[in-house]
């Protein structure tokens, strides 16, 4: 099974409202909950693809029985560790235009509480093909928790792929998943941050597959791709880049591709992301080659955005752009 | 005791962020929760009187478990029916300069429900002392259903103030509440409404204190005054328009009178009508005199605004100012 991992989850509100006006009071017309957290989009999605998941990570009181319930009755599998703390909600108020995010702060995590999710994710180990580690880190939780997982998870054998952002994928990346998915934002700012001694130390003590960071960088074809191989430089063995509405490039031990979607859709970009990482956990999982994988990774993503909510996919868009999604080496 | 009603209460969440910028994204930077519903904080400020005080109303699902917990927190004493559905969360997102508010609406009510209650609110009678009846009706409760506690309250012998707006306000003035107590937005939709039939037959077999229609029709000071006698033709025995911080307006069997702060002040201006009723409510149990009573809900109000969460009071401000308050004859 896929095991994806959400340490800061929330319980995510959807209000609609006529017209957003500051400092106005607004009857909200419909409100939405859903699961929330990039995490457990990526579980929703795989789930929906009929791929064996397990959803883990931390919730706790009130707030986080409903995120429970909420997956229990979308069949989500999930096994979380409780806290003390309140689970955090979002609410995004959407008008005719577009939408506006208000983030809860996270519950504070304590150490204790910590301790026990690495215990349980050591647990989980034994029974999982693929981790899948996403979105932010709640107060608590050491900045380099990603890495304690990364690494648990290595010495378990499991390949992991990492999507988080700032200090927190910096840290990651120290650990060397095997898969960073950054964005073109999150890469922006890895580049502003003073690149760590651990990782070049890690690049020659556990070497990705042969020739990977030399092939890479031999042939840059663009800005982007310079660009990318700080994720590889920070640690990562392999990197796929989102941008958005122009496709993905993945820098890779057997080579660079850059991948483009056959239309552009107009729908909800909001889980786009996260239907990119489904796909990539499933590709590691079955050792796909990486031209088909980036493929399969924008149709799916694809079919997130002509899906209303994040989380959720357009299956008849997956099947209507896979074929036509163009992939060409980088 | 003074029993309020709250029909459609809510867990009220304050976000403070920086500056609301519409469309963007925002991290709240404090969450704070607390049970909402302006009959909550008529029963919090009289509790902070030190007045006996029953909250009763209708809660549903965890949201409203925690405005339970949150009323008890505050040692409010409550008697709550529990309805199938869930109660509603207001969010107000506080920036530098003001508020914007989201109203969730509330939760639909069953027949078996309101029935339920309605039983629940006649027990409770024998006990009661005065009944407050604040805020809007949630979907499934009949729009005169403020009217149906008004008369089993007056058969039991109980006064009422009533403090609600539109369809709500307009059918419960047809059973002739002790005191209405319309702001004077709300004063302003029942004078666009049509006067219904009803009113007027209850006028005449169920009689205010002598000459009160009568004399407040004939002396009227102003427009204000004429507007107000909408809310006796529609059956009210008593009003109350408030006037924000201008100060209020009281038509009544025994006179008109005009009230004002001795000061402006600064502050929250939310929650300062449900003080106004609170003074109201403890004034109708006591027999206050009008132009006393007047002036404690005016000092009352104004403690209010100086205290920064609506149900709260600031003691001091109302001890300085009680004295100060200048009623006049209207």
């Amino acid at each position: 099974m896929i095991v994806t991992v959400t340490l800061n989850p929330a319980l995510d509100l959807t209000y609609q409202v006529d017209a957003l006006v500051p400092h106005g009071t607004h009857r909200v017309t419909t409100v939405a909950e859903r699961p929330g957290g990039k995490g457990l989009n990526v579980a929703t999605v795989l789930h929906a693809l009929g791929e064996p998941v397990l959803a883990t990570g931390l919730l706790g009181g009130p707030t986080g029985d409903r995120v429970t319930g909420l997956l229990a009755g979308v069949g989500v599998p999930a096994a979380f560790v409780a806290i003390a703390g309140e689970t955090r909600r979002t609410v995004a108020v959407a008008d005719r235009d577009d939408a506006t995010g208000f983030w809860e702060p996270g519950p504070r995590v304590t150490a204790g509480e910590w301790a026990a999710f690495t215990d349980h994710f050591g647990g989980l180990l034994a029974r999982a093909s693929v981790v899948a580690l996403s979105g932010s880190l709640p107060p608590g939780v050491p900045i380099d928790g990603y890495a304690t997982l990364i690494r648990l998870a290595a010495a378990a054998g499991v390949p992991t792929v990492l999507d988080t952002s700032g200090e927190a994928l910096r840290h990651g990346l120290a650990a060397g998943p095997d898969l960073a998915k950054p964005n073109a934002a999150e890469l922006a700012a890895l580049l502003a941050a003073p690149r760590p001694v651990m990782a070049a130390t890690r690049n020659t003590s556990q070497p990705g597959p042969a020739g990977a960071l030399g092939a890479t960088r031999a042939a840059p074809s663009g800005r982007e791709v310079a660009d990318a191989t700080v994720a590889l430089d920070h640690g990562a063995r392999a990197v796929v880049v989102s941008h958005g509405p122009l496709g993905l490039l993945a820098l890779t031990g057997q080579g660079a591709w850059r991948g483009v979607p056959p239309e552009r859709l107009a729908g909800n970009p909001t889980g786009a992301g996260d239907a990119v990482v489904a796909a990539l956990a499933r590709g590691l999982r079955d050792r796909t080659p990486w031209p088909h994988l980036l493929a399969d990774a924008i149709a799916l993503s694809a079919a997130a955005v002509a899906a209303p909510l994040a989380g959720r996919i357009d299956e008849d868009t997956y099947r209507r752009l896979l074929p036509a999604v163009r992939v060409s080496a980088a």
